[in-house]
């Protein structure tokens, strides 16, 4: 479909969205956490630390709403739900891995800033 | 000063705090905006479309308390204000800039699988 290029900068510009969900701190811990595949939903909650079920389900169905994630369930007792991550959403965790990598290692540097300061 | 490496897994480390900034919709428009150089506080305010005056002191006092951008008022009449990169801030404007990339690349393909899922 044709639609306008996306301009970030423009309020009124869905792509804003977009990038709320993959800037979020859920959306990024969730994308990193199935980049070696496959995860069940149990173990993909314990894997983000802190996630409560309602957000754990929002993000969820936002990611794969866009095709970043794929949820399978599978007829099972009990059932199995495991959750990977699509062609784009590989594509978009090695960007993400990006952001994370660059926290982790500025973040000495960042609080010792913020301490600095506040004193 | 000595602390434990940043876990973004762990829900108790300071470091979420940081990625919530550097992944927030405003803290990244505002990173990029400033890449070319040093920007009046009214031009910033205009650049980020939509951004609230609310929303914008508090992401710009959030990165300029952990050392991401700069502010100088300078003793003029009007009062002028400009705010910059700091060098840390460049290079966290590098990384955000790829999801910006990632983001306005594949705004088509994602709005076009929750187009379709959605009907």
């Amino acid at each position: 479909m044709n639609r306008l290029p996306a301009n970030l900068y423009d309020p009124k510009c869905p792509s804003r969205l977009i990038l709320d969900l993959v800037g979020s701190r859920w959306g990024m811990l969730m994308v990193c956490s199935l980049e070696r595949g496959p995860v069940r939903a149990n173990a993909l909650i314990r894997a983000i630390g802190g996630i409560s079920e309602k957000m754990f389900r929002q993000t969820a169905r936002d990611l794969e709403k866009y095709g970043v994630i794929e949820r399978r369930s599978f007829p099972e007792v009990p059932p199995r739900v495991e959750y990977s991550l699509t062609p784009i959403g590989h594509d978009l965790c090695r960007v993400i891995r990006s952001i994370e990598t660059w926290v982790v290692e500025n973040y000495e540097a960042l609080i010792d800033h913020s301490e600095a300061t506040a004193s």
